[in-house]
């Protein structure tokens, strides 16, 4: 049965969605929604889902939301090639890297949170890049340590996971944001090798980039 | 081998790790780290979470963290009783319930979000209360949606899983905060029966409360 992918060029959560896609060598229909214009909020795509989030994968098992199970139901319906290592102990630091961006990192910088410190907490552009390098910061300097200790060229080991898949688009938000990465290079050298091993992912690469 | 869980009592992420070792019928050995004055970011306990966070979990694998590596890792290495249905879609059902939770709305009101809030944006307490309150509505809206759909007493099915495990202790912190939660009636029921099934893992019940 064939894959739809609901999504957005610029949202990082869909970009961690098109690497494990691409990684596993699955072909699927492409539905962008611009969120500049509130189109995850029509109430046909709610109705997909509540939350008015991309991404949303429709497939065999129904309409999946939420990236990070997104992910894991890719590993478990086409297990091949594998984006978790066997080992228990393995497994559960590679979901560690994928948690400290998808829990800690990424929901302080993404788009409708940042747009409600602007309206409500009234931050202005300067805060909002301390923020925003704030936290990127404490959560890189977490994922270099753990890079550079299980880390052979990906994230962990020498082939990608679903660690690589969530740090490569949080590595794109780092520097679309500007912010430093030069102390973080295992993470960047990591982000960087699964960019070229799967360049059709990319944001830029996608028919409604721009 | 015997588990050692660092945590904090009012931590909601080891309130989830909580939540599955007493569901799983699991004893282990409980080290509280008083996160009101900052004993996770002391150099020993770094040494085990690079980001000074709890809760972490050391057992036959290494000390692990993030909550959500651990309950999945608790599944893979205790599977009986299952946290996770059986059934694929329903699996990914179940872990986006959970990331709901741990990605949209609790990275939102942790307290060291809330703290940056108020050093770094001066957010005055009515603010934070508003910033707060907005989340939780927005993901506990969602999950209703889904628990009333999905739920037969807990939040998918009528046996707790890694969602409930997540919703619990977010229903927890909305009370705290004193988030009205009438509109979600099917979110609370399913928290409270979760919260009955293990009273030992309360906020309340630990030794390092008060």
């Amino acid at each position: 049965m064939s894959l739809t992918l609901h999504g957005y060029w610029r949202s990082s959560a869909a970009y961690r969605v098109r690497l494990a896609l691409g990684l596993k060598g699955l072909t699927y229909h492409d539905v962008p929604h611009d969120l500049r214009v509130g189109a995850q909020r029509a109430p046909e795509f709610r109705a997909l889902q509540p939350q008015g989030l991309v991404p949303v994968l429709e497939g065999p098992d129904g309409a999946l939301i939420q990236s990070p199970a997104i992910l894991e139901w890719l590993e478990e319906r086409y297990p091949t090639p594998p984006l978790l290592p066997r080992e228990l102990g393995a497994r559960a630091t590679v979901r560690a890297m994928a948690a400290i961006v998808a829990c800690d990192i990424h929901p302080t910088n993404n788009l409708r949170v940042l747009t409600r410190l602007r309206t409500d907490l009234n931050a202005d552009e300067a805060m909002i890049r301390g923020w925003i390098a704030h936290w990127i910061a404490e959560g890189f300097a977490a994922l270099e340590t753990m890079i550079r200790h299980h880390g052979r060229g990906f994230a962990y080991g020498d082939a990608p996971t679903l660690a690589d898949c969530h740090v490569l688009p949080q590595v794109y938000n780092a520097e679309r944001f500007a912010v430093d990465l030069t102390p973080y290079p295992a993470t960047v050298a990591s982000a960087r090798r699964l960019h070229d091993r799967v360049p059709q992912a990319a944001p830029e690469a996608q028919g409604d980039a721009g």
